[in-house]
């Protein structure tokens, strides 16, 4: 290599850049992702010197032709890029000089790198954001039809993995739905606050030139212009919001995952998962194992991990742009690829979830999963919750010695000693579709009430 | 110890449990912080059961004396807090039970501590998000009097910890403040999603009785209700997102404080800090050290370590509740003191920052800070920005050689190979304040525009 | 209030420091709980100056008594800490001269806090090691004694959580075994390089005086001595690995309570945990939940949290001793105390597990899980493994058709179209006992290896 | 794309794989880096497959030729991944298969990929640990280096980045010097634990066939054989523990990146960074920022990062292994190509840190860094140390005022109050030189010490 100093830099630096150094130090491995961001940014930038009278219209016109045809360079994959030229700013802005001349070099009036890049990530996030936001959307969509298809079909609920009481599939899916919408909604106030132009800013201070930051913001779609230069080429947040939003969707998605591989177990047997969904073993012939939701449940590490990444990142640096900002790119780009690839694979295997309805309901009645429905028929006649529940207590321990359910118990050994008549619609109580329809007011697991609220759920999605 | 199975529990199980077991999984200890909530929230079901005919209106309101009697015992510490009895939740219906007999153990008709402690928890972060907001909007208040006060005044920017280009220390105060409106803008959006009512969704599946949760909610101030059971019993994101709230929070502070404690070294002194707010060493009779910047900036990784904390117990919990859960509160509680302590630490430090005028303006040129600036005036004469800042790069190396400023070269010297007609007027943008004022665009550093932005600001802060 | 500043510092600072800023700094409330270990340090010291000549015996002795009183102060409750005095050592060493008068003021001779609370920590992390250690000791004989007991036992193994093959429960036993024996390896290197002496360094660049750091080193039990003194008093290194190491083992008991809270759900029904570890429910009657293994998997969040924030606090910080650094504590604290009391709590339930030989071994033959066995049983008679992986996959298709077990095919069946000729023995190794006891190779599942592996744990338990 | 079935798998499955499923489950893209270890290991077993009479001598030297042409193959290029056969393993067996005949199918006996990626990984990351332990000896040499050729060189030492004593340069140096050796030693400790071969537990639970483990561990180079199969399968703590330990060496990197970024700062102005190592600014012609050890510093965050990565994957799984598990090789793999990427960057950069000696020299006597100093004199002459450090608090209150040094106060001025004779030897202990030099016990900072410390340092370097 001969003199690595970066051509567009040299000035100052008495020494060819070390060339360890040169690729240590170069981002365009990862940042050459952003390139239709740069172009889209870079052109923005030139029609607005333009209007400040910076350049010429003309020069303007073929600094725009130029960047245009760097794109469809780089879409064609008949770019190349050059470590020694850093980072995909300074490849592009090279090219540009060599396909249309010293105008190429009045592209960086009035900005820096610093505010660039910056303005690079906001809309790269910004549009990866959006198309995040379309997959939640279509998962909500899955969520909400699987919902409405199993409104009826009873299964076991639990807590602490303990039979509790018995709730309906449908129910289960909409608990998903609602971490997922306010997932949708995390990303949503992330994303007003990514949508904030940096540009202007320059290195550090802004710009001596009469920058009209307003019409860039326009031509680029940003909802705002950052309000301060020090902060805008430094602020880092709306990366780490991003991720932190991300993270939380990605632990949303180890909860359910957890559930499919349980469900899928021999012992629970609740769901089968589609064929296509799971893969073999290299040695044990028999093996059907559900890769998909394992895969996404441990990529949830991942996502925390570039979290924590970024935090670290930002701690205790000092204003404004250091170099350790170019770390921030690496973690938000594995975040926006792991959470997307997860939610294709979701949006692809939801719709593909067969409960098998019979395990379910045989499971459903086990574990004494009626027994708050007896309580409350004994608090109904007249017994104080807290007596109410020690005596189903006392009449659980009987049938667990005499090996019965709690339907299979007399009425009374279901009274106890309580001094309650107990009647014969206690019976009704004791099933798992009274028990399920019993809990009907707003937020509860009833058939009906499971149908209502994928009904309202449609209607969140859009809103 | 007697029998430890929680008197309000005993039904099935047959031993009485283990007592490390009591004191392992008893959370009274840190969980009675919220006794404040957990006694409104018990007002507002009774109140409810009794509109629902659950209660009559006679029980209710000996419910409601009684508790108010137990606040006021808590408050006077007349209260005695048992472990065996597990938690807040309990620990205050077994006394109310002792108060006033068995119409106290008809409170727990219809829900379950599942809902109960969700609702605890999330009354008593809004509380708490509510002080912190308070303390936030002070702070931004006393930034941009800061900053009103030091429009003009002129400081080093840099990047890289390397002079950069001349600004003002106004300028500088509003990079902090915009950090910190983004962080208080991103509470209020954190606020909206804690502030929703759990209670109703009862152990997992909601209620037999006839529960009015909508009126439990407006009593409480709720914004709205948890619309499924399964997912208010086990959401704890509202606990995750104040936590990354809060770690951005910091780690702005984190920020902040480096830069304090670098402007209070020795080599630096660009600021003074009051001794109230430092201390001394034990050994080293000369130490002034700025601990509360210090503390701060350490303070930090706690924060970030709850977050880690959080994520990592949700991480592949099946749904409903499980114990893990309970884990969910200390981390969360610390992170709200120490959220709180550092800003009632910053609102007193940052009106008592005293910059040293003299050495921020002195240091403000070194460096060739205004090279930019230059290269600037040579662009506004014709050359191409890459020249130009080429040009200025190789008079900044003559600059070094001779040990000279840039406005100690002569116009010949500052023209260099480039043809371009440099000219006295030349001197006027190498001054500090001919570098700042120039850069005068929305988000510059111009005094005029600091002050410009310092205005808006106090309407951004009421916004 | 009245004067704030810490009267054993004051000199230099000329205002009383701020109300809040006393409460803010001070860590009294938190390291008080290593005064056993700073009075030990403490006396060490004294008893060293008295060997360099820098205080007489008789001054020694008086400081040493004064301390031993000061000791028993503190054990009957009888001292009266003071935030005013900032932290552990000034409020012992503000004692000592209340106690013995102006001798009192010559203890902390060639010494600093900064050493001082290093050496505190260390002396405090190295007694909590052993005891940790030895709460290790315990459960790995526990562990072996259940796996010893339960060699023969037949379980399913899983992997995806599919079962895969039969192995015995003694052989997962020793996996957990396993994991833990590293655990207490890690430890112990981890001890190794706690246990090194920073005492001596004083504030960071070593004293005056002729301190003799050889004899404080053996004095108080240090291997070594810490070689730099700017490293000694900034090093935090021990605290960080310490919590990596319980990080470590607290994910590893995550996985085994993970396996309890499965197996002890309806599904699995695997074992059978004692009711006096498991705790009800304030509403469901039924209920008896697994609450000691949910909540140490939760505390892993715990730990995993105070590594990040140990990691975060150091990040960044120039040498030596900065305020930051008091930041420290309470995480190490409070990953001791967790990892104690998981430890006590895993002690207290590892021996009293109750495996469901019945249902584990009915489980063991189910999922096809000896298709490994007929595999391993056609390459011994010639089939290349990947074709005889492929012909049992065709094998278990037909078994899952016709609703049977392998062994309930046909020796045709069995055989498919490989050509191999398929006896009478295959039944023998497609039984659960017989395909564990063909893995009797080093570290394999069969009973005979597992009882080896026993003895041979016993014995690297002591080594 | 037709049957996307692993065709080495196929068997119960009954559809093809979905395509994207395909790609979002193959690892091949990531853990074809181990392809040199996955031969290596492969032929190991083939020879033990022979010497156990599994394969014949014949059979196992075309396995072994065939896999030494794939090795030179992926050498040269010249192999092409198939993201259908997933990972590493099944590409290269299916290769082998082709170019040996059906010979190749009979490599897999008796292991799983289970087994041989545990194996893989171990053999990478040992394979790393020996190429990392290699570059840390480097930079402690070099350190070394440094320290010794500094030895006598004033530099302010600082504690809350306040000046505090003078130390020298070397004394410095070797601080760093006891963290890097404290993280070699603690990568030694983890080579322990990673190099023992899991090769023979199979799927979880060992094989049929007469596996010859510690042959292969031999063959490997591997010290011990995993003790128990499920375990074998499912440990990943050697990639946690790795990841720990490099985490701490970044946070030391950190620091001393922090300290290289302050001294070359306009106001520290204590060391000369090469040209070489710094790179230039896009906007401001005068830039040459330390952008390695900003970019170090900021890659610390990445390590962090994947330590916590690494621990939420493994918190709560299950045994054996779980399709989760894939995701341990990518943090792994980035943690360590950022540690040696940083280590090739320290070894060429800390050679060529150039001190600027009279900057230190003229900084190290600012701040009263003496007065410890004089605090010492005056309890040598019988002053109680508290006494003495409240009187020298006086001095510099003094000094202060006067706008004096403390050796410019008169010897009246230094004893104040306190009835000590002070002597005109107060001056000699008042000098820089004179304070470094009286730190000569083990650990201390005076020169002498400093020199003995290399001297010793070489040795420990090769202990």
């Amino acid at each position: 290599m001969g003199d690595t100093r970066n051509p567009l830099l040299v000035g100052r630096l008495q020494e060819a850049t070390d060339e360890f150094v040169v690729a240590f130090t170069a981002s365009v491995a990862f940042d050459q992702r952003m390139y239709r961001q740069d172009i889209r940014g870079s052109i923005a930038h030139a029609r607005m010197l333009a209007r400040a009278g910076v350049l010429t219209d003309d020069e303007s016109e073929r600094i725009v032709a130029g960047l245009q045809t760097i794109h469809k360079e780089i879409d064609d994959g008949a770019f190349t890029w050059s470590d020694a030229l850093e980072d995909v700013h300074m490849n592009i802005e090279s090219r540009l000089t060599a396909l249309i001349g010293d105008t190429g070099k009045k592209l960086h009036t009035g900005r820096s790198r610093n505010d660039q890049v910056a303005t690079d990530i906001r809309l790269y996030l910004r549009d990866e954001i959006d198309a995040i936001d379309a997959q939640m959307t279509q998962l909500l969509h899955a969520l909400a039809d699987l919902a409405g298809a199993h409104a009826h079909t009873i299964m076991p609920g639990y807590t602490h993995l303990q039979p509790a009481q018995p709730i309906t599939f449908g129910h289960h899916m909409m608990a998903w739905f609602e971490m997922l919408l306010r997932d949708r909604a995390r990303l949503r106030d992330c994303r007003k606050r990514t949508n904030q132009l940096p540009l202007g800013a320059a290195a550090l201070a802004g710009s001596t030139f009469p920058l009209d930051r307003e019409f860039v913001a326009q031509e680029l779609g940003f909802e705002g212009v950052c309000q301060n230069s020090l902060d805008a080429v430094s602020d880092r947040d709306f990366a780490i919001e991003f991720t932190a939003t991300a993270s939380m969707t990605m632990t949303h998605f180890s909860r359910w995952c957890e559930e499919l591989v349980l469900w899928a177990s021999q012992q629970f047997n609740f769901v089968r998962l589609p064929d296509r969904f799971c893969t073999g073993s290299s040695i044990m012939p028999q093996k059907k194992n559900p890769d998909v939701p394992e895969l996404i449940r441990g990529k949830t590490g991942r996502v925390n991990g570039h979290l924590v990444s970024l935090l670290t990142l930002m701690k205790s640096q000092p204003l404004a742009y250091n170099k350790d900002n170019q770390e921030d790119k690496e973690p938000l780009f594995d975040a926006v690829d792991t959470l997307k690839g997860s939610l294709t694979a979701l949006c692809g295997l939801v719709p593909n979830i067969e409960p098998n309805l019979e395990v379910m309901a045989a499971a459903a009645i086990n574990g004494f999963t009626t027994a708050t429905d007896l309580a409350d028929y004994l608090v109904k006649r007249g017994l104080p919750f807290r007596d109410a529940h020690h005596a189903v207590g006392a009449a659980v321990g009987l049938a667990i010695a005499e090996g019965k359910h709690l339907h299979e118990l007399s009425l009374l050994e279901l009274a106890g000693d309580t001094n309650v008549p107990v009647a014969e619609d206690v019976y009704e109580v004791l099933t798992t579709e009274g028990s399920a329809a019993a809990r009907a007011h707003l937020g509860g697991t009833a058939p009906a009430t499971v149908s209502a609220a994928v009904a309202a759920a449609r209607q969140r999605i859009d809103g």
